[in-house]
């Protein structure tokens, strides 16, 4: 009976006959070129638990082992075959990223204590690392598949950032899109504007202040450049701005700073949208974080501007679309900012309306499209992860049609929400957590995990049957069959030290 | 009908007849000298609910408002008396310690919202800033009053522990243990000894690694004395050493490094205390810390031992003692310590056993205390503040005699614990948070409060009734006149947006 398990689904695993793989003290990892960077982190993994040496080389070295193989050609970047057997493990894909995709199913390939010791666990000795024989074809529905983190309500530190690329890179997540201000705090250093840190900067919904410097900005860019995971630095405008109202002055109607802010109320902060210093600071801080930025996107938020009118809005979100256009960065908005007709061209969307939209928030959606841009789907009602659990308001909020239990997480499709979407325009998918309630990463992966789990599968997995974009022979996407490889991906977490709700809508092991 | 409330008790409290004071925005705070750093502090916390300018200056300013005053005598230096009327606000204390006390005090007498906004709350007119009447005089019981956190088994970042100090100073708490290495890390930085925490502190309990740098520790110890709250560092030897052996092959018994643990397991490491390296190692890393500790205390932990003999044990912690001793700084160990009967004198021992010792647990106490040390008492069946509420196994551990109500953490007696222990002998008292279950600040606040209110009354309030050092008029301790008092500070902790169970007994508002 095969234990074999995979999150996200894998396209096609097909279990061979034979042996399995077996690590041991004589195993090396075959990596040279571009693949040695993510033969070294597969190392960084196996070696610590297995206490094997696991020296990684080049194709001439003889030992058995696991073999990381480059074969550039029109196949899908991220994606990757996985060959197992007695004579080792082979993983070949078209760039590092579709090989660093490769090695996050092949550690679920291994037993689940390889990622660390259970707790009283001390003994090593004796431990089969059995890999099943398998071949596994795998590549992604989607190529933007993402991780929201709101960083501007409460603080959190460039370890706990780190903490979360790790987690997200292990469901082949490959965007971190970090929310960088809002009302309660304004959290990146812009070296033209340093009162956004000072004043911006200083308090948060739970407490004290903090931000990221350049360097911290810089360290967490590199941190996850090394996961194949994208920064998607995201300064919401022209609303959800306090912390910058309270820095300055002059970016306010009236040309008075507001105080900072440390409630969770939402809509009634707005910039001057048509002061000389504020459309300086667009300038500013658009040029100071694509410089630092080498992901190519940048969020300019655009989402629950509720003191202005229809026009100034559209007004606001085109100029500065194009303020951001022209550092030669992709924007990203909110759907609300698909009101204007008139945005830098390929500007892309981010709906977080409901599975079932309401208002004008489709047709804003299909604005994008319309304007040469795509989707990301966010949908607040299922994948919006700071919402309650049906069984723990401890943590989280409690709109957006909630609870969210792990089912509902799972089960919608990205290309069957906006009704004139067509699967060629869905960039992809986000699963955002918003940090009102939340002090730390404990409190995050609480809520992260395991609902992140079902949405990266839908990021990943193959276009179910009955959605648009499938194949025909698609299987229906069934939370029956994916419940018991949640549960046995939670061993893993378990054994990572992740924290995640054991929600009693599952049977947990 | 009175709604003073004051955590932890006052000395005395008398309600004067006649108006309250009213901070307005004609308010001044008068502070020269060595008061006026008390003075900033306090305008750094009223001007941001209030709006108020407050400004800090000598007494020559005429405006109405609060008057920090030192006036060296023979009183506590930790003590002070508040007058407050209708003309202002006057705390005197014997020095700016002191002073700090009595603004912690007077912040709880101001209306809850000065604290912050609540949620939702964006209306900083009308509210009436108003203090009622009263005189104060007020003196700790206990000079050494602390709160720990195991930094060892998790990592926990700068801006966490300046989190959990400002928290601890709102109860006149004063000395920050940090318990720095353990089996599960190291994490402090030792020039001399790198590996410690490259390799020492690359892992944790629940995930990755970290550690303070120097420069780390000097703003923690910094932030600390802004705060009246003294560092006190602990590096646990012989035993929970994990990560030192891990780093180190020259330090284990049998010259071969260990891999580095993430289990919860404890008692089985050992340094090999007859190695000539160990000793260097502990002359190095005693040296470095004293160096960078300008608190009087090193703590050498020396706690659960258990593979070593009771001789060789003994040799041990004499000599490490010795040469902490021997660096200028007093040295602390956990009771165990009082094995050995050559101890540095004036060793400070730290009881953890429970309210009725057992086995040896008294009788190594009072060694203690025959060698010209005093005794700090953190009962762990009371006093262990990671251990599992009544109503909440979430987090935390499940040991020592636990669960742990509040009631309990409330009812006990430092001087009533160890048979023949003289007031006189007890230092103070310490609550300690183990964080082998914890990630991040949010779960350490969940587990410190409220129990750590009921510890911090302990260590300052007055002797109560029925204990040796209680006065002839001394009231009785009460759980039931403490929780009104702790609900109503709860208050403060949501404003503050500081985390806390809301245990099922008490009623909370």
């Amino acid at each position: 009976m095969s234990s074999i398990s995979v999150v996200p689904a894998p396209v096609s695993l097909t279990e061979r006959a034979g042996d399995p793989f077996r690590l041991d003290a004589a195993s090396a990892i075959h990596a040279r070129g571009e693949a040695a960077a993510v033969g070294d982190y597969l190392a960084g993994l196996l070696r610590p638990r297995t206490g094997f040496a696991l020296p990684v080389g080049s194709d001439e070295v003889d030992a058995a082992g696991i073999r990381l193989t480059i074969e550039p050609d029109s196949a899908d970047p991220d994606g990757y075959t996985l060959l197992s057997g007695p004579d080792g493990v082979t993983i070949t894909a078209a760039s590092a990223a579709g090989l660093f995709h490769g090695v996050q199913t092949l550690r679920q390939l291994f037993p689940a204590p390889i990622e660390a010791p259970l707790a009283g666990d001390t003994d090593v000795v004796g431990v089969d690392w059995a890999v099943p024989a398998v071949h596994i074809t795998d590549a992604p529905r989607f190529a933007y598949r993402g991780a929201m983190l709101d960083v501007a309500r409460n603080v959190f530190s460039v370890a706990d950032v780190k903490r979360y690329i790790d987690a997200i890179a292990l469901l082949k997540l490959n965007h971190l899109h970090l929310h960088l201000s809002d009302d309660q705090g304004w959290r990146l250093q812009i070296d033209s504007w340093p009162r956004l840190t000072e004043i911006g900067g200083s308090t948060s919904v739970l407490g004290g202040g903090g931000f990221f410097t350049k360097a911290d900005y810089a360290e967490i860019v590199e941190y996850a450049a090394g996961r194949f995971v994208t920064i998607v630095p995201e300064i919401d405008l022209p609303g959800h701005t306090n912390a910058a109202l309270a820095s300055y002055a002059e970016l306010n109607i009236g040309g008075v700073a507001t105080s900072t802010y440390r409630g969770i109320e939402v809509g009634m902060s707005t910039v001057d949208t048509t002061a000389e210093a504020t459309w300086r600071f667009v300038d500013d801080v658009v040029r100071e974080l694509a410089e630092m930025t080498p992901g190519p996107y940048l969020h300019l938020g655009g989402d629950e501007s509720l003191t202005l009118s229809a026009e100034d809005f559209a007004r606001f979100v085109a100029r500065a679309s194009r303020v951001g256009a022209a550092s030669g960065k992709t924007v990203i908005g909110w759907h609300e900012m698909g009101q204007s007709g008139d945005l830098a061209p390929g500007t892309i969307g981010q709906y977080w309306d409901y599975l079932v939209p309401r208002a004008d928030a489709a047709a804003h959606t299909l604005s994008f499209v319309e304007q040469g841009g795509s989707v990301i789907l966010s949908p607040a009602d299922v994948s919006y992860l700071d919402i309650h659990y049906p069984d723990s308001d401890r943590l989280g909020q409690d709109w957006a049609d909630g609870p969210t239990s792990v089912e509902q997480a799972y089960s919608w499709d990205p290309a069957a929400i906006v009704p004139g979407l067509a699967e060629e325009a869905v960039l992809g998918v986000e699963a955002a957590i918003w940090t009102e309630t939340m002090l730390g990463m404990g409190d995050v992966e609480f809520m992260a995990f395991p609902r992140i789990v079902a949405v990266a599968e839908i990021a990943w997995s193959p276009a179910p049957f009955g959605t648009p974009g499938a194949a025909p022979d698609a299987a229906e996407r069934s939370f029956a069959e994916f419940s018991p490889r949640l549960t046995a991906f939670a061993e893993r977490l378990d054994a990572l030290g992740i924290r995640y709700h054991r929600t009693a809508e599952l049977a947990w092991r």
